[in-house]
């Protein structure tokens, strides 16, 4: 609430067209928006206003039965466009059957009452490796959900390094790219060094002994030495694409 | 070297204008640029083109002889606005007295050949505590430096969060936020959850005891529940400066 | 065994009223109650007088026929509202089937031999997401089985803070706070420099990534800024219970 | 502001006694408290308020100039009792020339404007060894300042146990105990099983070798079997204080 | 071989007694004892000499028929009273019906060709916790086929230290205490302080949250205080049954 | 493409023998190769030229599926003796019913169009436990893939150190030595202090308790004491194999 | 106080002999002996009875005078040989121009009113580098002062093994070894790999990089394959000293 | 000793030509060549035909006296090029005023009795960083003692690639490299996946924040995707270069 908003709300008031009651309680609401009627959870109605997109679902530790609560909530009030990440087949399917939902296999992301939209920018993923592919299509997926374009830039990993050069074209033509790799997660400091747009590394618990569940990825990526690089938590390709979505919608 | 340019260099070859071993010559200098006449440094005078941005010289670890060496080549080619971090006071001194420095002491940074030029765009700096505002310059200056305009929002910690709340007029007016925590780090994902651009979480080794020079703050930022929030590593307020400049001049 | 007890006995030894052998038999006693007769367990009987609570049996690594074994020695004495923590719902049905016990399945808690009985004070015991509810309940119920009123605000984190604004009366009216959070655990901090009352920290091992196992939230907790805050093992809601009734008894 | 003042502030808007610019201004303070006036610090002077103690300056990582700067606005509006913690005796000497200042030289605490106060109830600091006597003045000092007694009892550590017990009286007596201990740290989980008020387990750094700089006790009590122990961050004496403080003037 | 046997063997030699060749290979084999024809392992004959006891087989990690055709080897030289440890109920069942196998569950420890000794001295094992037995059940079984006599204390951990002194006499009667535990690991301490024998400190995986598989039992019985304590991997009950019937059987 | 054939390629440009566009496509292939076709793995074929052995995959995170892409991909090629490691026994009855598939089942390598070669030089492969073998075996297999001749040498542990002694010649004889041990990893330090080769050392997984996932045996490789000894990442059994090759066959 | 003395007692106070009183207080010492008068320590007199020598005083953490007022306190209660263990050459200097002490440099003991006493038993003391002597000492000294032999053994470290073998008589011959090590620790695991006494392993803290202050010698002795070995904290040298003459004084 | 020489003795022997106590003799000799005369080292006069170089010694940790007796002892049995590592300049000046020393600051190696010999083969060791170099060197100067050519390539990180690429002609002639990085320490992987040689990385303690002194650069090595890339300790420069001679002079 803005402080004409403000002023004009007790106006209202002086002049008698506003009762004090309600306006008291528009001035609470402002601060305090109407809250769910689930038990376990509290949607943030607010969310779409205040960040641009609405609330996301972390499917993972909850019961299907309780997403499809708040999908049921959410979608009562005509949000659209809802994501839930790390959804299992399993879940995926039991919610299939009960609303309208779009599921990416491979992203394990699901979107209920999704609409067609334009997609704009350019945000590139680009892998490491083949087993990082799958952390990359959830950073796709919600990047594209959200109204961004994407290219795939997959395989182009340090230790062969001209698969990287060679598709540094579509690098460069990037607004931001998100850099996913597991192992010694090198990527990121490579591509950070070629490119002037920011760069959004994602390390993978992908890999085997010292690299002790993406550790070794993410100390590398934090310790990188090409300017414009920061970094998500292991495994977090949706934080990483909602991010890129950020940057690119700005550019 | 663009397909134009290679395609028109071959007809300069073919119609006998260019020399073929000129033209050997300027492929292979696309490639390979000239290297540094230093001994222990190879700058990189391609960066400028290819970052937006002129080489920057992590001072630590290096003599201030090395410092000055570097400098003066780079001076001596004409580069503008050169910065030197984690720069004592001391090297500062000895540099300042044989080359243009300005020195930002809170920041630790020198820049050299400074010149005038209008900011603009808006980061907004937050800083949780007093003991973190030196981290805080140095991305300020570094992102001022570097030609953004940034507003500080210095002590606003959670264990007070009104004092956040008094500032919320000027983080809403952020393109981007770098948030600065040592301790437990939480003001990351406070202002993630309030804001709608890009937040640059950077940990502090401010603390004691169980923060582990800053590996606390590092982890709960990386765990942030509210999206839109990337980590720099540990003290790195250079490293989140330059992010938030690459991100607020695109915006 | 106190000073005047002691030279009650003592003079009851010099009257002749009490043998030799019975008062040193009762001394003996006094320091080195009788031991239970089971082979794999020493019951604490004294625990009740000691710290106001019958013995607790840590229901994780027991057999269900050992936990069978200490509860009937335990209600063949008489005692009342004995809780089995860590109880797995195969577990609970076997014990069920042979004794008196109330089965709190989101907890895990059993409770033999429970007895009606008047809660008072006030405990809150807040969650910041849907995924730390388990948690929550083991330290709700344990607080409710030892008497005490508890208050639930779940899904309250930061990430969304008016949720936990929209609820500030609900928190300000405890004597005592639980916070329960994973991931950046930044909820003890903000509950923390709210209250005015001890809030006791539980990290949970919720999440992914670099929170390894609820480290994350353990160091987040441990550094909290804000005064009044101490910490709890991970996942150990059913400690955090404990104590919050210990201090709740006593407000 | 609670629903009352609110409703009466908008009865004077409506009344005409209350201009609607004042009534703005009035709501907007209610949440925006005013701020401090120094660049680098915004004091919380609601906190005596909200939390029943003034603010307390950390000392470590402030400069003197920064500390009496905030000492000096803090005393200009008549707050009493201020602690600043962690305050190397260079910098007390600087403060005691120019603030009314109070040194406890073992504690590393001063207090400024120091004022006469009964103290009540009863908080036992215990101490495993000799080494460990600073951080328990810290936790004593800080409680005697806010207000409560504090029974000291050091060097009782587990491996001569008898001389913890030669002390039951003045232990059991405890309100709250705080429990602090180097090394092994067990202390806390002796008392926390000998003791029925909850115990604050403050893990030191002293020791050497594998107790990496603390991390051993803090684990240690972490993973007390004893019911109602919490812990705080390692050497943190005066958080143990405060928490104990908030404990006993309840009791 | 002695320097006796050496010069015996020699003057054989020399008055042409024994063959050049004869004597080459004895040395070698002084030197070099014949290996074993498995290919998979290289079973240690020369052990029972040096060490005073035979060769135990880890049974963890290696297939029931690598167990079988090492015990077959062995038992095959007459070798007695051969240990398998870490041994599955499943491995156990298929040796005992190819070899004579007597089959310790609780322990996991099968013995071949078990024969009957007396045993001798005393060594008392102590566990923490009920939850603590499977350990103690190593070291005691390992130490009595060895030949040492076990006392065994169990559920005496220090959350309720009057269940411990309840059993000073056994505990003072000891030549050495293995002390068994998890969580905190302040048993090991505690009986430190007590006895004047060798205490062998056993930190156990036992627990949950912050005690990381045992490393903050492990890091507690390091830093023990007390004096004559050290330290065995964690879960190791052969090791410190094998290590206490070293001392034992010196005693 | 070095200098001379640049210029070649030049002077046909000029003699009009070499279209333009056909140079300019020369030069950019030069640098970067055909792409693979599949759309999640781009194959390195200029690895045969570069590192002197044709790529290997990595089968762990790759369905048996993607194998199958890749490894048809490359017959289609013409390549031979193509290693997939990390091939469960699942996956490999898969690909042998597809491909010309050569198995290992105990070093789960799998070599696709095995060609035979005469094997040179000699890799002594030495095992501390019958535990390490499977590591032992991926190491051989792959170097002998490559060409290399090898030696076992199996259970030869540091706790009965005259096993290792009796192989002396074996490992006098080698030209390089991969050192494979859990647990403690003393074996490469005492190797490396007898033999005048390089010595690799890979750390194992083998072990429990304080070996944290071959932690304990990782730190020991890297700070042995003994010259001429590196370490690869735990149960890289594949990567010591093929650096062995590399040293042995230029040895 | 045993059960006979425990009814003489009570006899006692039944035949008038002792007044209730004083019998009253006799049981209470009996389990309470009277306290230091130390406000700073508490000394264990009952140790030398219950251990078997006198409380000796950690150093490092306590002023000089401190020390100088403990040692003063039991001197002046006739104790001999009182061990004040990490003591600095300052600190020794201090005490030595106030009290009868004898201090060992290398091993920083000093030793208060040392008595000549016949040394018995063997105890090996083994060092892996030059390195690691300062704490061999410490451990030697320890152990002679308590009355054991001491032969020491430096320099055998396992990268040049031959060297360890030269001295396996003086190792055959001990009762008990104590292995110092820094760096990869392996020396403990050969050792116990060859004798049939008990070993104790001391990690030391010598050594760089990935050796994390001992860290890596600490865990590499925890996993050792060799029975019999048991460890203590790094650069414990008293600890293991004192263990080592528990072990030896009994053998 | 061989089985033709032993023979041979044994010949001797039977002839009478040979004393038994003298054959005895020299069947130990062989086993335990002659001990070093020092207290406090062991040195390794077997090393230089055991390993084709030197005993080298460790200058950290021992005092200059202790160096210069080692040194002293060496010279004065005619042994040539002995390395003294982590020389500080004044232990450096110290023995250069009492030996004939060439001592090499930047590497921090003292070299004693240093002969002129000719270089062979060719070693490249690359820096990723100016800091680095000083790690470089020591590699360098080891390799260079024992008599390899050495190509150093410094400054060629992968944040600005293209310097790395114009050297690849350098890189490319090697026979083994030595690569040394800090913070993220992916240039041994870009090393490893362009060149067909072994490559030897070093991670440095180089950076700060979350690079925990070099263990970002250690996991990141080990982690390496590469083929062909193994890792020594952080810092120990020394290790790579007498590993990487030790792999080119058999190349």
């Amino acid at each position: 609430m803005e402080q004409s908003e403000l002023i004009k709300l007790l106006r209202g008031v002086k002049a008698g067209e506003i009762p004090e009651e309600d306006a008291a309680a528009a001035l609470r609401a402002a601060v305090f928006p109407e809250a769910s009627a689930l038990p376990y959870a509290d949607i943030d109605y607010h969310r779409a206003l205040r960040k641009g997109a609405p609330e996301v679902i972390f499917g993972e530790g909850k019961t299907a039965c309780q997403i499809l609560g708040i999908l049921s909530e959410m979608t009562g009030r005509g949000v659209k466009n809802i994501m839930a990440t790390r959804l299992s087949p399993e879940k995926a399917e039991f919610l299939a059957a009960r609303t309208r939902l779009t599921y990416y296999a491979e992203a394990r992301i699901g979107v209920c009452e999704k609409t067609e939209r334009e997609l704009s920018g350019n945000i590139v993923v680009a892998a490491a490796g083949t087993s990082d592919i799958a952390v990359c299509e959830e950073a796709a997926v919600a990047a594209e959900t959200l109204g961004s374009r994407v290219t795939r830039v997959y395989d182009v990993g340090v230790a062969g390094i001209h698969r990287l050069f060679r598709r540094l074209d579509e690098l460069m033509a990037a607004r931001v790219v998100v850099a996913v790799a597991g192992m010694e997660g090198a990527l990121a400091s490579v591509i950070g060094g070629l490119v002037s747009v920011p760069v959004i590394a994602v390390p993978t618990s992908v890999g085997y002994g010292a690299n002790f569940g993406g550790l070794s990825a993410l100390l590398s990526m934090l310790n990188s030495c090409a300017s414009g690089v920061s970094v998500v938590n292991i495994d977090n390709g949706f934080g990483a694409g909602y991010l890129a979505h950020m940057i690119n919608k700005n550019g």
